[in-house]
């Protein structure tokens, strides 16, 4: 059975703009964490599907759950590029170096980092949070969203604010705890990619738990991408992502990871 | 409840060196889906916690779900400082800028990218998938594995490695499909903080279906960190975690997300 009908039962609006989530908090059943468990085993990289596209109403319904992934001070620096032309979907899956998880891919999505656009979305959550300037911010988060973001996100074209930064962190920093980052465009573009990537993982577990496949890939022409997706200059590329029905095929080999000790340090 | 118990009856070894996993694939059920959701509102970041630890075996489940995610080639370019110490959780609290969060958390883990363990790791799977060397990899692999990744991913303290495949890109790029990264050491960065994003996510969601909260912090002292954890010149910290129980008035505010439509384009 396909979720679809489930979908369809299923509280599944996209969030709105001031969208109180319930806190079930702590104390989520079994039934909760063997469903987790499952979907984190049933996601891996399918490098040949069926070429089907998802019902529109489930690739939504996945998008609404990408969309509620966290990131650095609420600032979404992310777009996602469902691309749904036949003609658009063939030249970007050629752009993905014409690799099988993009060419039969169901659909293709293209995972966007948008650093430039700090400011405008702070201006978009302002005008949220105060209702279109109708209600007053809390103290502590008006000086947050109007003073230390711009203080520690500002760039300019000769990069002053970000040198202004390198000194003042590493002035500073040799007597006081502070942040050390942004102070050069490497770690703007770090930032934007970060919240991006968090939000690609929920939108991989999201396919997995709706029944479905997926392929993060990195490997693609993003000249070329930019081109087809029409993005503006600030944009970049994160990953682009195949989803569809898997074919047996697809799946190449067993899942292969690094020790645990290797990679999880208890100091 | 707590999950303990449960965690008692399941499967919850880390992965092995070769853990070939069962394919549930498509058709997951209406529970499965369910519970999802119900973990991704769940997840909300949390500032205020009680103070109390994870279980170790909770904690052990997690880190287990985290090292699941995908990366790039496979090359799990990241680090999971579990930070015990007493004297060291504090110290790394205060490195997070003295945040409510970082302090009143049960459990504190830094989440760190390691660009240049690319070559390790690239040499620990071989040994991995050739089962020390006494197995033959399938000659695409063979070629992947020991031709394209060093080719793709070298790099040396003059940046000549980077400078070649800059002009390699942009003139092949000319005339063919060509990827068009890493060409600088911002390049090299993303691509691990990247992955550790992705790992992030998976790490935050696993907390929730475990019954617990988290913070993904990004605000702290690099500098310091890297000295508390004893980090070699080559890691980045990619964010903080925070983890525990929430208490009621860590939750701060209501979730907010740009509208659906600002950041869903369908072309």
């Amino acid at each position: 059975m396909k979720n679809d009908d489930i979908l369809n039962q299923m509280s599944n609006k996209g969030p709105a703009y001031t969208d109180a989530k319930p806190v079930p908090g702590q104390d989520l059943d079994a039934a909760v964490l063997t469903s987790f468990k499952s979907i984190v085993a049933a996601r891996r990289s399918i490098r040949i599907f069926d070429g089907v596209a998802l019902p529109e109403k489930t690739m939504e319904s996945i998008l609404a759950d990408t969309t509620l992934s966290p990131s650095s001070s609420n600032l979404q620096p992310w777009e996602f590029y469902w691309i749904r032309d036949p003609e658009k979907k063939q030249a970007a899956a050629e752009a993905c170096l014409g690799q099988p998880a993009a060419k039969t891919a169901g659909d293709l999505l293209a995972l966007v980092a948008r650093p430039d656009l700090w400011d405008t979305n702070r201006l978009k959550l302002i005008d949220i949070m105060t209702q279109g300037g109708k209600a007053e911010l809390p103290k502590p988060v008006n000086i947050y969203y109007k003073k230390l973001i711009p203080r520690l996100m500002a760039t300019d074209p000769f990069g002053v604010q970000n040198l202004f930064r390198r000194i003042l962190f590493s002035v500073l920093g040799l007597t006081k705890v502070m942040v050390r980052s942004p102070k050069n465009k490497g770690d703007h573009r770090v930032w934007a990619h970060t919240q991006v990537a968090l939000a690609a993982q929920t939108l991989m577990l999201s396919i997995a738990a709706h029944g479905y496949d997926s392929c993060p890939m990195g490997g693609f022409d993003e000249v070329r991408m930019k081109k087809i997706l029409n993005l503006p200059r600030g944009a970049e590329v994160t990953m682009m992502m195949a989803v569809g029905n898997r074919k047996p095929e697809g799946l190449y080999g067993p899942q292969i990871r690094l020790p645990q000790a290797d990679v999880v340090h208890k100091v």
